[in-house]
């Protein structure tokens, strides 16, 4: 019904047994141009996908396989990668591809190729960059702003969940000049799927549910990523402060970026750059005056949804967005510069509406 | 791309500001073959259905109406009525439109016409039936297993959501002969959604979260509805034992139903008559010996997923369900039911997978 | 064992129905040094306690009655008054306590007396000060700074949950010069709880649940209060970015203050500072660096824990701060203003260690 | 005020860096005969308190050390030793403090010292019994029940959670006559802090919030425990169903029990046996007619509600009991066990009221 199934893009999902990986099986599954021909799981090798994930089940897809043990002639038929694994293994997994002469098109969603300094990586990783090769071909795959740069990558590094929302919250603003970008504070909240599926005892439902706390204050490593962005777009070394917060919800991501407002803007002159950047965008929607962005208003779909307001203090704006950390903020955009790199429309596979409530 | 425009069905939509109204919108607005043409709404008529509820924000859909001001004229562009009103009210407007001489066919997801015997409706509803006659046209929605009956139909009275993942699991089994019809003891439990978008302080997140407890204990509506349907089965009176309980999700239903296996059957033969009956079933999963339903596993999506155990007391039998409460619980089937009524696809609308987690 | 009746305090608590009432019913009735002798409910009077408030059960206490229908008499029984009732109605009932010759203490746990400025109160409530003699005998219920006030007080003030966290966070920093007060951006966090227990759309369960929000961007009835008292203790006007969130716990509240360092001092340093004001506080405790504070670990108690980072941009910290806003920031801490009041140890009727999970 | 110091209790508790040794510390941390002397802890040994639990901060407790590094003459300063250790592991130690010549009273929090019969404990538990003979002391500390034979115990078992709940609303019915022991199905559903602090994948947030399911179906290790006691009552072997269920909230257990009334008996007559049965009890409070236990009405306190409801097929009747499950499933019930062996009051230290919302 969808296409011959000759012309459907053949897919390979790496870690497909991380929250990561299995939002992107679910929506590669029903992406029209879209074949899986290829999965890998390290901790659940050998287990069926239906075992791994049971809302996977009957879906006649390949069994995952470790990754070190795909047959070489298996790559060829791959025509693109997305790469779900732990930042570091899949630094080293990704080079190899690259080296190939058949290469397939490469989409990393872990942080592994996102800073372009690799010595601001090896700082806030703890480990030398492995393939600082590859990491200039890498383009930051920020959807609505980098859309011309990612049709053409053969590695888009796809963004965190808090610079997407941060970013596309705040990069119209300070390309305008509309906003100061040295006085920036964020204060981000996520749900908990965020942290990803690695067991940990501070991630167990009785050490999360009815409660809230921030973490990694001052210290999260989603911070130089949004630092790069700014800087590059103020055309200035930015440095933010940055504030995560765990909440207890499985998936969505909200932030807010208290920022000061340039001199002779107006926080509605302001909001109207916002509009203007994201006109045509089909997954960012500006919010009318006095509308609140909301993590319910986007829950597994590929939006993210953005507001300004004028804050009391003269001068000040505040910016909120909301997003779904593992769509919009992962598997989605990945998905949708996938779309991008292959020239299909960009909401294939991605035009499932919010599941409210 | 999804097909001519003057192929679509034009379909209604009333009650579009409960929880399962804006259930049918979502899955409505992506069908292949369905353009929504008119949508009611009581306490929020008047406002854009993005306001109403966000998350269907940008969709381009007609503004909600108030179902009694709705142009006699435009009733004649309806091919398909989704009535999601509420119980009683709903049946006057139904009746009036299988009165008209240009007749849509009628989807109800109330109890107003899933009962049979007027009698009972009036019994446990507190009111006279207001629609006696065309309760007698009405088909009952199980579309796996009324499936033939829901194709020729001019208005299917869809299940209830308890009853939808109690029969699934128990019909089989009581049309084989595999269990005793007349001992069964249902114990279910129900996301908040289930109790629709009116508020109460019962249902303030505050009076809910953090707890559970079971509620119209002996005394739910939808307990002579699941009667009615074993009782055909069974080819004589069965009453059953029912306890819901409230559980603080938000979608999700879950049903335990304990059984005694009928003289000379045992768990392997009841659990294959059950895979027997489900063989080509789209949305029913049969899971394998030892296998666990999970909401989290059909969350999202119109599949119901059913489990046989053996218990320890010799000659009993466990059957558990689990579905989304708005999904194969209420929309979902209710459009499950409008593909076998217009001979489309059964997964037509309906392919989005589990969100999971 | 706790002292012969005729020592114990009689205590009235008005507003009885609601959750701020419900608490402070729930730590009175076990409060060693008090006899709870009258209720008063609005909605729900005639029921008895337990039947409003079922985990109250049990405890053979007055049936509250409506405030306008207690005898006058009644009145003279009474040592304290404890009034959960909405703003705004609380204020005409304590003026008329006010002016009885045989005279209560009055804890008041509304907004109607903590505005010192009864033009601002009358800016921010929508309505004039119906008692601004009254005002004026006001002490303002902050129990760590102003104790020795309120042991002398007539009528007490009691903060608001979000000022509570947030003044006791800052007002030691403040008053000792170690942070600017003119560029603070608070962003506040709260469970549903704390929107009170009045029926509404937006806190119904599924409208809440795995989900997040801010509201009243910009607008939050509690700045006028955090704002006075940072002004009060600055010696200058203070303006505040304040922007408070609804996150799906019933109980907790976090608050994130982001301020500037006054110069030449250090994070370590206004760290020192927070220490030495809380030296002796039996309820407020303060990290260790590097430690973080959450609702988890003050649920259900009297406790409030801080900490204070440094931030990345150089020259700034954050302040975090964590309470139950039902106890400490609204009955806990109005018990202990009572204890204040009447000369008990700080601690009685609160001693309940958090409850975690 | 609570007693001189010499007077007073000398307790340990072993595991204490669990839920249950944690709530036991909660409680005995304010129990006014208790002086905790001694804490023990495997995995976070040599932590202070309040790292491993941030809420039991400033207490001034002793730093858990590991059992088997408890100096030999430590133990001769204990009266009374409460073991949240594992089961298996909690046996061999109780055996060898129970070997002592200066011998404490033993109060066991685990499943070790539950099942009379070795044998049936091998089978369920996998290993056979190490200390068989200790065994044949062990008293099955249900306090409401046994509360005589609890009060001379040198070795108290507690019950389960599962077993508390189910046997407080059904052994007055079987030992009166009122119900037949051999029909009955249990239904029981429990908060996540019931399956301890260890960290496994199937109990992290995002696998457990938001979903619902069955585990252990036909196969929970409380079957034994329940069926051994309702036998002894019974006088005959008695085989139950029982069907545990995993609900997202931390704390709470709900079951319904559906059960057949003995001939000539009515629900009402059941009903009254229920009253009488725990006419003077502290802790047990039996609901009129229609009234619902709701696990939010028990949170954080040691009581259980129980309501006996009439079923709609005739002669059947459901009880359902709701408790928090580290309080009266485990702890609290440790603490009131404690209090009946040393002749204190029941309710000392148990006092505090149900947290809620």
């Amino acid at each position: 019904m969808k296409g011959e199934k000759g012309e459907k893009l053949r897919v390979a999902v790496l870690g497909a047994s991380g929250y990561t990986g299995a939002d992107a099986v679910r929506l590669l599954a029903r992406h029209p141009r879209v074949e899986l021909v290829l999965l890998s799981a390290h901790s659940h090798a050998g287990q069926a996908l239906a075992e791994i994930f049971p809302h996977l089940g009957g879906l006649n897809l390949p069994h995952p396989q470790r990754v070190e043990e795909v047959a070489e002639s298996a790559w060829d038929e791959v025509d693109a990668v997305f790469s779900c694994l732990p930042h570091g293994v899949g630094q080293d997994v990704l080079a190899r591809l690259a080296g190939r002469s058949k290469r397939a098109r490469l989409i990393d969603l872990s942080a592994d190729f996102r800073l372009h300094d690799v010595g601001v990586y090896a700082r806030w990783y703890g480990r030398a960059h492995a393939a600082p090769e590859l990491q200039r071909e890498a383009v930051y795959g920020l959807s609505e702003v980098n859309g011309a740069a990612i049709a053409g990558a053969s590695l888009v590094a796809c963004p965190g969940c808090y610079p997407t929302a941060v970013l596309l919250g705040l990069l119209p603003l300070v390309a305008s000049g509309s906003i100061v970008a040295d006085d920036i504070v964020i204060d981000a909240k996520s749900g908990v799927s965020g942290a990803g599926r690695g067991v940990k005892e501070s991630l167990m439902f009785a050490e999360v549910a009815e409660g809230m706390q921030p973490y990694a204050v001052a210290a999260h490593r989603h911070m130089p990523e949004i630092e790069q962005e700014l800087s590059r777009t103020a055309g200035r070394e930015v440095v933010v402060s940055f504030t995560p917060h765990l909440i207890p919800i499985n998936r969505g991501e909200l932030t807010c970026s208290y920022a000061r407002l340039a001199a002779g803007v107006t926080a509605a002159e302001a909001r109207a750059r916002l509009w203007e950047a994201y006109a045509g965008a089909e997954f960012v929607q500006c919010l009318e005056e006095g509308a609140i962005p909301s993590t319910r208003h986007v829950r597994g779909s590929n939006f993210c949804r953005i507001a300004l307001f004028e804050d009391r203090i003269p001068g000040r704006v505040i910016v909120v967005a909301a997003l779904d950390n593992l769509v919009k903020g992962s598997s989605g955009q990945a998905i949708q510069n996938m779309n991008l790199m292959f020239g299909f429309d960009e909401r294939e596979g991605l035009d499932a509406l919010p599941l409210c409530p």
